[in-house]
Order: structure tokens, then C-alpha cells, then sequence
């Protein structure tokens, strides 16, 4: 029979380079985003949350080296007047639009926080969204460097309050402007030439002091076979370059002398070491020791768009990586200072330093560290043998929802419960339904059970050991499903919810 | 001095019918969510965080009275392969596409919950703005009106949890199948006429029984003079119509007695009334009176649009509005069953059901009985009397924020703290800044304090309280500001805080 014709079924699916997170993947984020937040407060941050739209002209131009305004962003023009809008491709931008906007309403200094989506129109790859999370604190206005070091301090304070243990951190601090001294002792006033060092120093955390060594001099193999032109520099130029990469001490005192010497006679250099000084005495007042931040400047990363102290977080732990390879697990945030940000907006410059967490790199981490998940325990799913009875059965969620899991200790919150609301006729259906949502109770009143006052409890996280074939002998004493009187229902599901907790 | 042509510096703007969200009004709002999400959770809904972008495509068209698919939504065209993108309209929409595109690794019910920005491109008004928070629980997949007694439930506890005491507010339930059977029963198979009374009972909320009487007959004159024709039936034929709106009973027995009367032998019309005498049965059962929940076929929003059980979340509690009249505060949350959404992709009917909470009424609901805000005291701050010692402030700031404000329970959270991070120059500013960041205490510690081990600590609260022209006399026992052994600066901090709560 010929189907009369009609308009194509819809397709079902994301746009390309976007995708949808389910159950623990946004508990999870959210938990962390509000313990990040918690900390963000406590340091006197103020949350801002300005919307995901802005006009093109005060996001400005995105990328730079990108040429088209629109390039890299999601843009539209309006309609009534003409005017070009785009989702924000950062939450930086959205800040210095807002600070020029509000300033006169907004106390000086400025301290705020933002966490949020933001959207890049590029070519998506595996692992790379067009939608992603950041998680930014600023303070604008500030142009002393105790504001740089809060920033630090408060990183630190926040990756413990997540969950990363104190020793699997470390917070990195290094200065532009000591690196601007570094290169006007060599008598760099070449701009090319510069932007060719600065380049080039980008490249330490990849190919290291000897390959950066190369690049500064003739040039170098890369991996790939292709030889990659070198600045130029004679050995004798390209040292104070290695010599402030690799000036690092056994103490902040020593990395300080060190970095004194690289810098020469330069006064923007002895500025930088200064800040450097400065914040590492601010820090070590606050009780923040080397175990938790250190001067360091083979930090490179950002250095080239920032305009003093950079900083950056790294957890120390070991990962064992796609290929089977041990490494740590790297980045987490990094941040730093910038000064001419609200300028397009004013023409005053404005100080500001700021720092931005990797908020699914972070999450990740947590996951490695087995630091999520606690909230994840799917629901009692109290099943339906009468349905005719589903008042009593509504009872039953409705009693199990009102009691806490642990009622010595209510943060640990009420028992999650939930009825079973597909076609019942199926017993073999719910329980697998059951065992679909992760749950770890099934409760079963059938009329035998009714008439004698009782309830079926069936111990799922059990079944599931079994069937993991987890050894039976540490389960054994477990049943795994048994008879209780109606009104200890609660009491038993709280036992079988703690044994697993 | 003319000065050199440049581009124009840009607008610092937010788009038209776009807002910034600042400080409290941020925290407020995730706080209400976090709670709503808590109640869901527990209801064994899951978390679901589809991206802002959806194909047009996919979100379908979008008001039923525009003819232009993109009218009322903000898109654009990708580049590469001329798909349209939109930002979504509402979380309904994208629901439907997820739960076709993933349904083969999803829960059969499927429960999801839903909370974030959404876009419409309308014409801004005051008060009505292109972007703003939705937050939904649907459930897909179960036919059952269990599931939709268990939304009502959920929605009267979730009430509850976020601030509305028991007594402000109900939910209403009502049932489009009743209306059907009662037009049914009318005799009414033109569809243009049963539209028309449609679209008439829809105004039952503001003109009351009498006018929807006149609208249903000859017609009315509205309130601004002009003459709105009415449907054209005779008083015995709009009879039935009058009947259903108003047969709330005095009991949910009553009222169910009424709408059977009202249904007359419409197949229907009777189906949809077991349909609510079956919810209010299962939450009877569950403990849900009618101080909470109630059958009323007085609830009309949505009854177009629905196809089953259709429920509504009023806050009974008197506001006095913009106009100085007293009224109940109004709807805040309101939903229904609709059985399409899915067809669309797959061609299968889904029966689903859900509610959604207007989150910025609720929230101003909130405001209006007291129930934020307590997370919302600005910062002690430190001020900074001698520059080359800010490491003694920032010791200070680290002791105040490693302290539980208040020890005994550490779930009111620790001190919040800064250090003033301007120009420190001109104490008076540093104090208006306090004033400025609604700081409860500023603390002091110049030369001769350090010199003796002392701080001075100022009551800024209190300096508050009288500005405003508080009676002195409930404070007269607080001195404004004092000096304490600087070993007692978090003792004396806690002590002011404490006064304030």
C-alpha cells in the first residue's frame, strides 16, 4: 500500500559538536560549580551572570588571528534594526562589556565570579565541543599585586575544597614583565624578533630546554621529520632566555636571586621580580607554603597575553593515558594579569587579573580521584504487582521519600524513591527497569504479602555483585531478597542503603 | 589639539531585552534550583543538560500562529552546510528530540528534570526579557495518571522545600478529557465552534462566569469600550460549559459528582472524570490533602493545549501590586499531560506528562516572604591602614575565612572576607567601599595597633541601623567601634555576625 505522501520525519539530533549530558554528568558539574562558588564567596567574590547574547561590537574581535568579526562565534544580524548578535565565545569579554557598563554602580575594586556556557564555532573534533563550561574569577580594577596573589590563594584553597588533596596540586606563579626584562637585556627591540622569542618560549612545555635551545638558534627537526626554521639567535644571545626558563630554586629566595640575575640591568625586569617577591611573602603570610604555590618560571603558558604575574594549577598525580602510559594528569587552570581589557570601551586602562578553571578537566580529575559519585545511587523502585493498588504502593515512595537516609545525619539527605509507572503486566520488565536506573532496592508487595502485612525486599546491589562475580563469600551473609513486616520498610532499605554507602 | 581619526570606541551594551544578573539575584536563584533539583532527585527524576543550540529542524515550529519557521527564535546558518541553528525556546522541545534520538538507552518511563536559559526573539518589554530560566520535570513513556499524581505531589512538596509554607499556596487539577466530553455532550461537531469556546473558557480567569456566559452567547463589551462578539449560543446550550467551570464541590467526592453530572453520557467526558477521581485517590494515599492539592475545573491555562489531567500551582498568600491593590500572588508553576511530542520523529505516539516552574515568579515569591537572602551578607573587610604591611592583612583574611561562622554548626559556612584591594591612600574611601559591599564589620589595624597586639574592630551593621534612623535605644549596648587583642579578631568577628542573623 502507498503511503500518502507527507513531509520527512525530523531528524533526531544535535547540531553537530553539541551533545546532551545526562543524570551524574550535571549533578556532578553542579556540585563542583557550587563548591567552587562557596570558596569564590567566601574570598568576597560577587557572582555575575550576564546572558549568553551580546552584540559583536562589544564582544570584539574574537580570535586574533582571525580577520572576519564573526569568525569563531555564532552570529546573527536583527531584524528590526540591523544590529549583529552573538553568543559569547568567553566570559571575559562579557566582563569588560559589563564593568564599563555598570562601573558607576559597582564597587571599586570589582571582585566577581561567572560559571556558564559560552560557544565557539569551530570545526568540533573528538573531545571538543561548541558548548562547554567556564569558570571564571576576576577583579578589575586592582593594580596592586596582593590581588594576584588572592587569586593564587584562592585556587589553592578551591582545589582542596573540591577534592583535590594538598601534594596533588601545585600552583604555579611566573611574570610577563620579568620576561620583557629578559629580552630587553639582550637588546631585543626587533618586535619580529621578539614575537619570535616569545613564540618560541611557548614551545618549552612541549620540546623542553634543549629544543628551545634549537629553535632560539638554527632550527630544529620536529617530530614529524620537517625542520622547523630557528630564530637566529647566537648561543651567547639565546642564554638569558634558557637561563630565566630554568631559573627555578630549591627556595622561592633562590628562584628570586636567580631571575635577578637574568634580568640584568633592566628596569621593567627588576619591576617583575619585585611583584614576584611580593607575592611570595603575601603568600607565605597567608600560610600559603611551596607545597601549595611556587615561583616558577618555566610557566610560559599565556604568557604572551598577559602583562604581569601569570599563574597556573597542576595536579601532580599520575594518570595512566590513552596509550597505556603513565603522566600526570597536567593543567587545570591558569590565569594571570591584563590591563587593557574595559580600555575599548572607556579609553581608561583598567587593571585587572583574573583567573579561569578547565571546569570538565577538573571534573575529570575528580572522577580519577573517585571524588564524585556519592550522589549517584539510583532510586528504591517500588514495584507494581496490583495495579489496582497503586495507592498503597504511593504510600510506600511517599513514606521512603520523607525519611532521611541516615537520620543521625540529615546532609546526607532523604531516600530517593520513585513507583513504577510503565505497563506492569511484565513483572521481568521492572526489574529490569529497576536495573537500568542503578537501583539498589526493589520493594515487592504482592497480595500474599498484603494480607500477611508484609513486603519483599530484593537487595539489587547484591544481585549486581553476583553477577560482577565478585567473590560470593564476602555477600554470603546477605540474602539476597527477603521478607519484612510492612512497618519497617524504611528502617530496612536505610540497612541495605548504609551497607553500600 | 585634534586628535587622530580612529574607530569609534564600541557600545558597552547588552543586547535590547537582554539583562545582567548581579550578586544576590544570582545566588538566590541557583540556590532555589539546587533545592528544586533536590525534591526531584529525590522523586527519581534525573538530571538532563541538552545544549542552548538545536537544529530548526529539530525544534520544530514554533508559536502554532506564526506561519515563518524561524519567527520567535534566534537563528542562523551554518557555514559549511547550510543546516539552520537555533537557540531553544523552552526545554519541552528539546526533551522531545533527546528522548527520540537517545530512547534506546533511556528508561522506559523516562523522569528528567531540566533547568536553564532559554531564548525568545520577541519584542522586549518592561519586565519581559529574551532570555530567562526555565526549569522542568516530565515524565515520558508512562500512560498511566499515576504519574501524574505524582508531579502534583512533587510539585506541592517542592513548594514547600523551596520556602512556601503549607496553607500559601495549592494545586489545582483539572482535566481536558472532562471538557471534551462536556462539549461532546453539547452536540458541538463544528471545530471552528468548539475552537471558539476553547478560546472563550480561556478568559474564564478574567472575566469571571458572567462574562463567559455573555462571550459564549451574543458577546460583550470589554473593558476598553470595544464590542467582543460572542460564540453565538443559546443560554441552554452554554449551560454545560458554566457547569464544568464551576462544579468544584466542596469535597473532591462533590466535585467529581458534579463534573459526571456535567459530562452526561459522553465516553470521554467520563473517562476523564475516573481520571481524576483516580488522582485524587493516589494522593489521598500518599498523604496529600486537599489543603494541598484539589480537583478544579476552575484551572483553564493550558486546557487548549493539553490533552489529559492539566495541573496548576497557585500562591494563595495576599501581595499588595504596583497599584496599591491588595491580590493573591498567583500562578507559579503549571503543566499537564500531552501525548505528541514525539511523534513528530519517530512517528509513535509517547504519552508524557510534566510541569514547569516559572523560576523568576517563584523566585519573587520567595523575596516576598523573607525566604532569601540569608547568604547574601557582604564581606568583613579588612581595610589596609599601612601598605608595606598587607601580609598582616592577608593573614587576618586567611584566619577569618578558614573560621565556621558559626563552630558549633559548620553548616552556616565560614567567614566571608577580603582585604581592601584599591588605592589605600584615602581611608574614607576605604570606608565607603565597605558601605558600598554592605560589609557587617570593617577591621582596623594601623601602627600603634600593631604595636600594642590590638585591632579595632567597626560595626558597620550598626552604623547601618542608625543612619536609617533606628531607635538607638535597641542598640545603645553595642559600641560602634572597639579594639580587641588581635588574637580575638575571629572571636569578636563571630560575635557581631552572630547579632545580625
Amino acid at each position: 500500500m502507498a503511503k500518502s505522501k507527507k513531509t520527512p520525519r525530523p531528524k533526531a539530533q544535535t547540531p553537530k559538536g553539541f551533545r546532551d549530558y545526562f543524570g551524574a554528568d550535571v549533578t556532578e558539574r553542579s556540585e563542583m560549580l557550587a563548591k567552587i562558588a562557596e570558596v569564590y564567596h567566601r574570598y568576597g567574590f560577587d557572582a555575575l551572570e550576564s546572558s549568553g547574547v551580546e552584540t559583536v561590537e562589544a564582544l570584539g574581535k574574537f580570535l586574533p588571528d582571525v580577520d572576519r568579526p564573526n569568525d569563531g562565534v555564532f552570529a546573527w544580524q536583527e531584524e528590526d534594526d540591523g544590529d549583529w548578535l552573538a553568543l559569547r565565545y568567553d566570559l571575559t569579554a562579557p566582563l569588560a562589556r559589563v564593568y564599563a557598563q555598570h562601573r558607576n554602580d559597582l564597587p571599586l575594586p570589582y571582585r566577581r565570579y561567572a560559571m556558564g556556557p559560552v560557544w565557539r564555532n569551530e570545526k568540533p573534533g573528538p573531545g571538543r565541543f561548541r558548548q562547554f563550561y567556564q569558570c571564571d574569577a576576576d577583579t578589575v580594577g586592582a593594580a596592586s599585586v596582593a590581588a594576584d596573589a588572592e587569586i593564587c590563594a584562592m585556587l589553592a584553597d578551591t582545589l582542596e575544597v573540591v577534592g583535590i588533596p594538598r601534594g596533588d596540586y601545585i600552583v604555579r606563579v611566573n611574570n610577563r614583565k620579568v620576561l620583557n626584562g629578559v629580552l630587553e637585556s639582550m637588546g631585543l627591540n626587533d618586535d619580529s624578533q621578539r614575537d619570535a622569542v616569545l613564540r618560541t618560549i611557548d614551545k618549552f612545555d612541549k620540546v623542553g630546554e634543549a629544543g628551545v635551545r634549537e629553535l632560539l638558534g638554527k632550527g630544529r627537526l620536529d617530530a614529524s621529520g620537517a625542520y622547523i626554521d630557528g630564530v637566529g639567535l647566537s648561543d651567547a644571545q639565546a642564554e638569558p632566555v634558557i637561563a630565566f626558563l630554568t631559573s627555578k630554586g630549591e627556595t622561592a629566595a633562590q628562584t628570586i636571586g636567580n631571575l635577578k640575575a637574568a634580568v640584568g640591568d633592566s628596569k621593567i625586569g627588576a619591576d617583575g621580580v619585585a611583584e614576584l617577591e611580593q607575592i611570595a611573602d603575601l603568600l607565605a603570610a597567608g600560610g600559603y607554603g611551596p607545597d601549595r604555590i611556587v615561583i616558577d618560571p618555566s610557566v610560559v603558558r599565556g604568557l604572551g597575553y598577559y602583562t604581569g604575574p601569570v599563574f597556573e594549577a597542576e595536579l601532580t598525580f599520575d594518570i595512566v593515558d590513552e596509550k597505556g602510559r603513565k603522566r600526570q594528569f597536567g593543567s587545570v587552570a591558569g590565569g594571570g594579569r591584563y590591563d587593557d581589557l574595559v580600555k575599548r570601551f572607556t579609553g581608561q586602562p583598567v587593571p585587572a587579573t583574573g583567573v579561569s578553571i578547565g571546569v570538565d578537566r577538573l571534573l575529570a580529575a575528580l572522577r580519577e580521584k573517585g571524588r564524585t559519585g556519592l550522589a549517584n545511587v539510583g532510586p528504591v523502585v517500588v514495584t507494581v504487582m496490583d495495579r489496582d493498588r497503586m495507592g498503597d504502593y504511593q504510600a510506600m515512595v511517599a513514606e521512603l521519600r520523607n525519611a532521611y537516609i541516615d537520620p543521625s545525619d540529615p546532609s546526607k539527605g532523604k531516600i530517593r524513591a520513585e513507583v513504577y509507572l510503565g505497563n506492569p503486566k511484565n513483572f521481568g520488565n521492572q526489574l529490569k527497569y529497576a536495573d537500568k536506573r542503578q537501583s539498589p532496592v526493589a520493594v515487592i508487595e504482592g497480595a500474599d504479602e498484603k494480607a500477611s502485612g508484609m513486603v519483599q525486599i530484593k537487595d539489587l546491589v547484591l544481585g549486581a555483585k553476583i553477577a560482577e562475580g565478585a567473590s560470593l563469600e564476602e555477600w554470603q551473609d546477605r540474602p539476597n531478597q527477603f521478607e519484612v513486616p510492612r512497618d519497617q520498610l524504611v528502617a530496612k532499605v536505610r540497612e541495605i542503603l548504609e551497607g553500600y554507602a
